[in-house]
C-alpha cells in the first residue's frame, strides 16, 4: 500500500497516473499549496525539500519524479511501463524523463517560481517573459527528435508518457503554440483518452 | 567500446569517473566550450541539446547524467555501483541523482548561465548574487539528510558518489562555506583519493 502526496497542477500527476496504470494499491493526500502546506513542519517531515510528489512506501519515502516513475515500473513489471531487461532502452527512458525534470520543468518554473533563483521583481518579470521561448524550444526539440509516436518511446507505452503529458498540460499557460507541435498535441489527446488518466484527473480536479 | 564527450569542469566528470570505476573500454573526446563547440553542427548532430556529457554506444547515443550513470551501473553489474536487485534502494539512488541534476546543478547554473532563463544583465547579476544562498541551502540539506557517510548511500560506493563529488567541486566557486559541510568535505577528500578519480582528473586537466 502506497500513499502519494500530490497537489493539482503539479508534476505529481505523472506518478499518480503511473500508480493508476499499474493497478497499485494506493491512497492519495492532497497538499494545499495555497496555504503553503508544503512548507509546514508536518509536510517537511515527509519531504524536507517542501515539494510534491512524495511517495510513502513500506520501506520509506521516495521523492523525485524520475526515480518514483522507475520505481513504479520496476515494482510492477507485468505492467511493462519500462524496458526493464534492456539497459540501453531503459537509459533512453530515463534520459527522456531526466530532460523533463532538469530542463523542461525548470524552464517552466521560471514563470511563477523566479524567487527560487533571484530576488528582484524586475528579474522575475524578465524570467517570466522568456518562458514562452525557453519552454517552446524544449518542446520543439521533443517534437522533432524525441517523441517517436504514438508514444514517447514508440509503440510501447512507458513511464515517459504520463510525465510528458503532465508537463505538456502547461503549454497553453506558458503561451507556447500547440499548433506547431502536432505530435505533442496528438500525444496529449491519446493520453486524455486513457481510463487511468481520466480517473486520476477526476480525483485531482474533484 | 564507448566514447564519452566531455568538457573539463562540467557534470560530465561524473560519468567519466563511473566509466573508469567499472573498467569500461572507452575513449574520450573533449568539447571546446571556449569556442562554443557544443553548439557546432557537428556536435549538435551528436547531442541536439548542445550540452555535455554524451555517451556514444554501439546501440546509439545517450545523454543526461542520471540516465548515463544508471546505464553504466547496469552494464557492469559486477562493479556493484548501484543496488540493481532492489527497486526501492535503486530508487533512492535515482532520487539523489535526480535532485542533483534538477535542483542542485540548476541552482549552480544561475551563476554563469542566467541567459538560459532571462534576458537582462540586471537579472543575471541578481541571479548570480543568490547562488551562494541557493546552492548553500541544497548542500545543507545534503549534509543533514542525504549523505549517509562515508558514501552517499552508506557503506556501499555507488553512482551517487562521483556525481556528488562533481557538483561539490563547484562549492568554492559558488562561495559556499565548506566548513559548514563536514560530511561533504570528508566525502570530497575520500573521492579525491580514489585511483579512478585521480586518473580521470589527470586526463581532464591535462
Amino acid at each position: 500500500m502506497f500513499k502519494l502526496y500530490y497537489a493539482p497542477g503539479t508534476c505529481a500527476l505523472a506518478s499518480h497516473i503511473a500508480l493508476q496504470e499499474v493497478g497499485a494499491a494506493y491512497s492519495t493526500e492532497r497538499v494545499d499549496f495555497r496555504n503553503n502546506q508544503q512548507n509546514s513542519p508536518d509536510y517537511l517531515a515527509i519531504n524536507p525539500k517542501g515539494r510534491v510528489p512524495a511517495l510513502v512506501t513500506d520501506r520509506g519515502i521516495l521523492t523525485e519524479t524520475p526515480a518514483m516513475l522507475a520505481f513504479i515500473a520496476q515494482s510492477f513489471p507485468q505492467a511493462q511501463l519500462a524496458p526493464l531487461d534492456d539497459a540501453f532502452a531503459f537509459a533512453q527512458v530515463q534520459a527522456f524523463n531526466s530532460y523533463l525534470c532538469s530542463t523542461v520543468h525548470v524552464a517552466h518554473a521560471h514563470k511563477l517560481r523566479g524567487a527560487r533563483w533571484a530576488t528582484e521583481e524586475t528579474s522575475f518579470a524578465d524570467m517570466k517573459r522568456k518562458v514562452p521561448q525557453t519552454v517552446g524550444a524544449c518542446f520543439a526539440l521533443i517534437e522533432r527528435d524525441m517523441l517517436r509516436g504514438p508514444w514517447v518511446m514508440g509503440e510501447q507505452y512507458t513511464i515517459c508518457d504520463p510525465y510528458l503529458y503532465t508537463i505538456a498540460a502547461w503549454l497553453e499557460g506558458d503561451s507556447v503554440d500547440l499548433a506547431a507541435l502536432p505530435k505533442v498535441a496528438d500525444h496529449r489527446k491519446r493520453m486524455s483518452e486513457r481510463p487511468a488518466v481520466q480517473k486520476v484527473l477526476a480525483v485531482e480536479q474533484g
